[in-house]
């Protein structure tokens, strides 16, 4: 089963936004087993969205478009897989009556222009999940001349999803992954785990691993892969193909118990979890409270927090004593330098205090453009007060101000986890 | 003129990498007035490979590909040119020793198959650029047949470069692009503007400028297109094209200048500005320092803001008050309900007072996953304290969490921005 994803948007093509799409959409085919060996951008322009897609169907079971779906003059994906199909578009008006009352209770003004996004190619249907205003679509395009011979059915089909991400990953898990998996009629089930880490280098892992690899490339299955994710570490995936899933899931458990051994618990999180997620689940285990003082990071540590639903078991809250002034006054800091240990240990100190807390973080340093205190630009104090210990850590953070800031949130929560947990890979704190 | 791009690599298609390069190239071929159609990714193989290069030059004049280019056996993008040209590869002794004596100077170590790297199809020339230790390459395709004649010598050409980001860049600036200008024969010079809109609809935008839309595609030059950005609002860009860059940004000029009488202060930024770069900016022109008071929004205020270099002139801090006590504790809040216009009205009073800032503006509401004090999910208060007054604005915010709390910023800034500027559209506040 192949399925050929097509991006749809000429400011795809001029780079104003970065195509993600496609290759989220690559990543879910790849572990639902569907092979996908092209995927091409277009711009709005029928003619050549109409020939993109008829290429794609001489090489390919299925065609995944994405974008072009919208209301305006611009969005002519519909049109386009009209003709291909050859057929009308046709005014769906229950569908145009459910974006109507999709608008009303958003509280956003319709206008005629939306219905649009009624219209379907005849003999195609509307995708259930619709989380946004633009429906997808799932339009057959019959058999296939003599080429294929994969899918069950040997029949074609387009998909067309809207370009917006939370509404086109609705449709791919909700309907088109299934689908597609169905039409394939594979019975190979491949699952995967990611496992994430922060502290080590990747030739650093690598190095670590390299037995397992070598070990697991004369198996062939499963597989370990790296994948370097900046401000949220380093990935481990680890890839497994049996028969069903129970056993997939039994390959996956046996190799990550070998990796945890080898690399310890520079392993923070599995698959969706998250440094915060994992810090919220330690401190709510022990019936703690946070309370956050932020400098340089400015507000991203609690962003990042109470991202995570039902934060507000742990998360106090924060202070962002961006000036001065308000370190000493909302903090209690004496007055002196603020981008030092002792600074770091009293502003973890005094938020824990004023916010009633059990345990209080802090990041203080120099996020720049400029230095600051004569510390140079990634010189950062992470702070910590936990029962009777108030301690800081300094460390030195690479990049430009974005990277320092959200390397430093990574780097407190890290310390706050290693702490938490009693690891012993936790730094020497001063 | 036409190039196409070709993007070259398994882990492309897979999802283990987005693909930047493609944007970038994008982008570069637009404003150097080369138009780009289509843009494939495939993977390492190299009859696919070859069907893409042949298919690409059915329809282009130019090739660019990127990737392939390393030292592997998966590395064939040198062969797939070389067949496509119908030529051998040749091994360039010259170029072998220059790759050599590259890794020595790296201290790295240099094996045979590094030599691979020297390969270039017989016809073809080494792009001068060479940052890394990959050379790119230039290989003329021969005259093509009846349909082209755009550019002077109706000569076909295929380019490749490496992967690596700054390697690429290097070899587009310094090689290709001028190459291709000079084979367009075009003077042409492209530029486009963004104007950043919030708190109008799509299918609105499109309405009120319904107008200028179908004035100027009976020009054809400026042009007009949206672009929907989620959380960052709807941007409008402009793009023209003239003789040369003072002509086009006129026209530029002037579309703008019409817009704006059209769409008005719901345009809130251009280009590279950003809500909060144009709120703080909006601020110290006037001498006014900001604080923030942010409950479901648990410090994104913040963070944005100070995101932006130089933020520290302007914003003081901020106070997360996520749990209840600390509303009442550190901002000062009666006890009561604190998803309410009241609430959000004294936690700007209280956080401007706490932090002694000028101006105070606070968020608080439902951002889920449950509702809270019989309030729905996305019902949020946004509050603001400017000179004598205090007041507060309700807002229904659609989406998840994740897009509530993002709106709830942007909208709380946007507010700001009116408030503070003097617009006519602020909304009616209580």
């Amino acid at each position: 089963m192949r399925c050929e994803i097509v991006a749809v948007g000429t400011e795809l093509l001029l780079g104003q936004i970065v195509d993600t799409n496609s290759s989220w959409m690559g990543e879910r085919l790849a572990l639902a087993g569907i092979d996908s060996h092209f995927q091409v951008k277009v711009g709005d322009n029928r003619a050549r969205i109409v020939d993109t897609i008829r290429h794609a169907l001489s090489r390919s079971d299925a065609v995944l478009l994405c974008g072009g779906l919208g209301p305006t003059q611009d969005d002519i994906t519909r049109e386009a897989i009209a003709e291909v199909m050859g057929v009308a578009l046709i005014r769906d008006d229950a569908m145009g009556e459910k974006i109507r009352r999709g608008f009303e209770a958003r509280g956003r003004r319709f206008t005629e222009n939306n219905l649009r996004q009624a219209d379907r190619p005849a003999g195609a249907s509307f995708i259930p999940e619709m989380p946004g205003t633009a429906p997808g679509l799932v339009c057959p395009v019959g058999e296939r001349g003599s080429t294929s011979g994969r899918g069950p059915a040997n029949e074609q089909v387009i998909y067309a999803v809207p370009g917006v991400p939370f509404e086109m990953r609705e449709m791919m898990e909700g309907t088109i992954l299934p689908d597609l998996r169905r039409r394939a009629g594979v019975a190979a089930v491949i699952r995967s785990r990611v496992l994430k880490s922060w502290g080590e280098s990747e030739s650093r892992l690598a190095e670590l691993l390299a037995g397992r690899i070598e070990a697991l490339d004369r198996i062939g299955n499963p597989t370990i892969a790296f994948q370097a994710s900046g401000i949220e570490g380093l990935k481990i995936r680890i890839t497994a193909k049996a028969q069903d899933a129970a056993a997939a899931e039994a390959l996956i458990a046996g190799e990550e118990a070998k990796v945890r051994a080898i690399v310890g618990d520079a392993i923070f999180a599995t698959d969706e979890q998250t440094m915060e997620s994992v810090v919220l689940d330690l401190l709510r285990g022990r019936g703690l409270s946070l309370a956050v003082a932020e400098s340089l990071t400015g507000g991203l540590v609690g962003a990042r927090l109470t991202a995570v639903p039902g934060a507000s078991d742990v998360f106090r809250g924060a202070v962002v004593s961006y000036a001065s002034e308000v370190k000493f006054d909302l903090l209690g800091l004496p007055e002196g330098p603020v981008v030092s240990t002792d600074a770091a240990k009293a502003m973890a100190l005094g938020v824990r205090e004023r916010l009633g807390a059990d345990v209080g973080i802090a990041t203080t340093g120099v996020a720049g453009p400029a230095e600051q205190e004569g510390q140079p630009l990634g010189t950062v104090f992470l702070g910590l007060a936990h029962r009777d210990r108030v301690e800081a850590l300094r460390v030195r953070l690479p990049g430009d101000r974005r990277r320092v800031r959200e390397y430093a949130v990574i780097s407190v929560l890290n310390l706050l986890r290693l702490r938490i947990s009693g690891s012993s890979r936790s730094p020497e704190l001063r």
